[in-house]
């Protein structure tokens, strides 16, 4: 049997040990996603709510809550509240801004408008806030709004943030820590507070979230550059996007000495002026730099820190899951 | 004193009676509104939550608190909740769909782009969602996160109901009680519960809320037709977007029997191909149909039912104001 497993991806095996409460969570999802008031509303989340994802982040909190031993059924709705939450950002992440249309990309924006997208969230926002009303414990709403505030800080920078070479790696930290780990802490924070878990347990909790978020959304930054069609983007997506992410901060410092560089990422990321070959060009700058190996380096300490974080957590095979899961998160780098 | 009284609007003797908890809202929202992390943030919001608007929702809140003698510090909490759950409703309002953009209309979004208007505007949800947490009453999440869920999903109908010539009255009212009363009715009735008030009283707070933000929103949409240039707003502006508003929905019922009548409606609202004339055409059917009178008595009826709830309220000068108030609602309709 152990063998068998081990033929398994880890997020394969936390969904199978976790296959009761995640349907119970699928339940909750699709009855609180219906609207007696605008029936549009489903039509529009059916599409990213339906099967088919990895309710990666609810099984976080499902785990949590079930490793610091939690009995009673909020782990339910907080797994719930996260996933809607999760999918609301996804729809405001997908208004259309000019230069995504132009591209042409297929977003829910193709079959509804920028209206249904903004809105629709809200009402998942909303949602979600009602959900996690009903769990009852001030201290997992008082976690959940400061995480709903980083990550649309995280959202706003990343935003501002944008086309400038002057981002660094202290505000690209910020910006990931917003747009994911926040949300990944929150997950898993929520699942030990719920239980009642002592505070070193939750802070590890936390910590594991935390890292594991930072990790996950650094490994999809390098997939940028080095994934391939499995993926489903196009290499240099961000780069087009002119998105300041890593790779591109640290190739863009190591060239500081080198005026033909600097003019370069000039006009390719601060103008805006993009030619045909520049996307390889700009590859070649990140793989003679070092600036890829480096990033997979850091993408390797943030796994190893939160598979740290669990050690002080009971020794359970669902532990070991966890501390997979997390080792998964940078296999995805091939 | 009483004479010189009179003489005031009554939302401007609510703001002088409610002058230090209004200002210690705007401190509150001031505070809360910087990002340390987007600094870009409070530009954005400066102009929408900047001096100069009426604070009507914050002042429904302090009113019932203080008319239930509450004396605690959380009235300022909720009452800056409600106002950044509005400006955060008027930021995603303001998102350009196609036809706004070609009317060349000055929104935000000139200014700023979707991607802000979107991201600035989950930022103040997610604010006013700590604030309200941190009034640390699990029965004021509980109405709020259902006030949100209400007003998302009023707004969604609203616009799935856009050009329907189907649209009822009962639709129409669904959609007011989201996209207003909801909001006016979560500001009265928290300011009730934080204050302690039997259950009797909270709901005549919630039952005023609610009927003066319809009457708001019906005299809003009846000044689309007969505002003046005071209003800010065209004559015409709700036709133009072929928005269902009361009025329209009447006409279009008293002249089912006209072939011609039908026709008009058909092309200038389900097809929206409109022309110049069209307007003074619409408004002068919304004229001899009566339309704008009934909407104007419907209106008064839903004052009247707010000045009614009052009655078992304490009677103090401020049950007064608030009596008033209501008046000054279709008092707007000239």
């Amino acid at each position: 049997m152990a063998e068998a497993d081990a033929r398994i991806e880890p997020h394969e095996r936390l969904a199978e040990t976790l296959a009761d409460p995640l349907s119970r969570v699928d339940a909750l999802i699709r009855e609180r996603m219906a609207s007696e008031n605008a029936p549009r509303i489903p039509e529009v989340t059916a599409h990213l709510v339906g099967a088919g994802g990895k309710r990666l982040r609810p099984m976080l909190t499902l785990a949590a809550a079930r490793l610091c031993g939690y009995g009673g059924p909020y782990h339910i709705h907080l797994a719930a509240t996260v996933e809607f939450i999760h999918t609301a950002t996804l729809l405001h992440d997908d208004v259309v801004d000019e230069s995504a249309k132009r591209r042409g990309r297929p977003t829910a924006n193709l079959l509804w408008d920028n209206k249904s997208s903004v809105l629709v969230g809200d009402y998942l926002f909303a949602r979600s806030f009602q959900l996690m009303v009903e769990a009852g414990s001030l201290r997992v709403l008082d976690i959940l709004a400061n995480a709903a505030a980083t990550i649309a800080e995280g959202e706003v920078l990343q935003l501002t943030a944008m086309s400038d070479l002057a981002t660094d790696e202290s505000t690209y930290l910020r910006i990931v820590r917003g747009k994911t780990a926040a949300l990944f802490s929150a997950a898993t924070e929520v699942g030990g507070v719920i239980a009642g878990a002592p505070d070193a347990q939750v802070r590890a909790l936390f910590t594991y979230g935390d890292a594991l978020g930072v990790a996950f959304q650094i490994v999809d930054d390098l997939l940028d550059w080095t994934g391939t069609e499995a993926t489903g983007k196009n290499v240099g997506d961000d780069f087009r996007e002119r998105k300041m992410t890593l790779p591109l901060i640290r190739a863009i410092a190591a060239t500081s000495g080198d005026a033909e560089a600097r003019a370069f990422w000039h006009r390719a990321i601060a103008q805006g002026r993009q030619d045909d070959g520049d996307v390889a060009r700009a590859l070649r700058m990140l793989q003679d730099t070092g600036a890829l190996a480096s990033v997979r380096e850091t993408a390797l300490a943030w796994v190893a820190e939160a598979q740290a974080a669990l050690a002080i957590l009971p020794e359970t095979p669902l532990r070991g899951m966890l501390h997979d899961l997390a080792g998964y998160v940078v296999a995805r780098i091939r």
